[in-house]
């Protein structure tokens, strides 16, 4: 699939939980995924340490590279949060309170107290634009093509439904997948036949190898009629495939 | 913590499946982890397409910026595993049979087809050296400081200790955690302070939601003894902020 630029993205994993292994990131797949759904397709992730400078630079050439960049993390009360400041920078914004978000916090902390780090999860591009967060009240923000979300996964989930309406959507990504016991080193050349007569649908094989070994072949693309009539033929590789063997 | 070049490392996930979200990626914890214990900091992670020229730019950049570049996946025998071939013209080396390589698969599919997706898996740069792969046969292989693996997690986890050493080790990143119930917005100040006082440790501040709210605090560093003195302020911190919530 070769999409336009507006119907891509990229996302950045911020932090350094990730690049320890000591954390798993389940964020790119939600937000693939989601982003899948609106016709959007991600062409690069990448996870970065919680450092200033290299927060900016990877952001900044990801957004004039793809239609929209997502980042994950760093919008916390501690020292080691420092995107949302990052970001400040790097659209040359001045680092403030959000009235409306430090309004909500306010509120939230009511009856505890409203110290600094709390304060700070307020704090963002001046003329940044909530996204509200149901769960834990201290809100992302998104600017130009830049949305900035938290790294904890649940609080994650329960804010994407807010970006709904932000994002444009494209044709949606539709994906077929067969789960086959071949070996897919047994179909490797009479797939890629296939893979050529369709230049608009990706074709992914992947070989897994539990109790038994099989393969997943996954077709992916906007054009219904086409993946369709490329299903078909993957499926008749399969059979004739399985009889054979 | 700073560490030097040589004690730094990339990690490059190849694969449509992981960019559009049906895949989570999991060798990226595997590898980071099992570099730690070496002493080795994975500073950046990125994950890419099938692309040729996105793999060569990617891979490339890595293998200059940090002192070791490992990738996963497209190493097997369909259509979309390119990535021997990428790296082969990355290095400016012809892209051939690796003898060594073509011997263990043939062997391996003595009684059946050695089609050439089979022999597709012996194909790398010209001056590779093997890694040998338990599992499937399948070899992966290294050229200067890149390292080439499969994305199956399983042949990975079976392979990595082949590697053990050819990694020149640095001291080993030593870690440790805190889980405590307090939140980490009432200890953010605290903690920076705390922070601010050891430079060559990285003090992580991570909160969770499942049945009660709680944070993580972990602490990573080659310095035992810094750690060690860091652990005790982070301790009583937390047994102060527990006696007086």
């Amino acid at each position: 699939m070769n999409l336009k630029k507006e119907f891509t993205a990229a996302i950045v994993i911020i932090g350094n939980e990730i690049l320890s292994g000591r954390t798993v990131d389940k964020n790119t797949s939600t937000i693939s995924l989601w982003l899948g759904e609106k016709g959007i397709s991600v062409e690069e992730v990448r996870i970065v340490p919680d450092k200033e400078n290299i927060i900016i630079e990877t952001v900044n050439y990801l957004r004039c590279k793809f239609g929209y960049v997502f980042t994950t993390g760093g919008i916390g009360p501690t020292h080691d949060d420092i995107t949302s400041e990052s970001i400040s920078k790097m659209f040359n914004q001045k680092y403030v309170y959000h009235p409306e978000a430090y309004q909500i916090l306010e509120k939230y902390y009511e009856n505890q107290d409203f110290n600094e780090g709390r304060k700070k999860m307020a704090k963002m591009p001046e003329k940044a634009k909530l996204i509200p967060n149901p769960k834990t009240f201290a809100a992302g923000f998104y600017f130009e093509n830049v949305f900035v979300l938290p790294g904890v996964p649940s609080i994650l989930d329960a804010m994407l439904p807010n970006l709904d309406n932000l994002i444009f959507s494209g044709k949606k990504i539709l994906s077929i997948s067969i789960d086959t016991p071949l070996r897919e080193s047994s179909i490797a050349k009479e797939l890629e036949i296939i893979q050529n007569k369709f230049n608009d649908i990706d074709i992914g094989s992947y070989p897994y190898f539990k109790e038994k070994p099989g393969t997943i072949l996954v077709m992916r693309s906007v054009n219904k009629k086409n993946l369709s009539l490329c299903e078909k033929e993957v499926r008749l590789l399969v059979k004739n495939s399985l009889s054979n063997s």
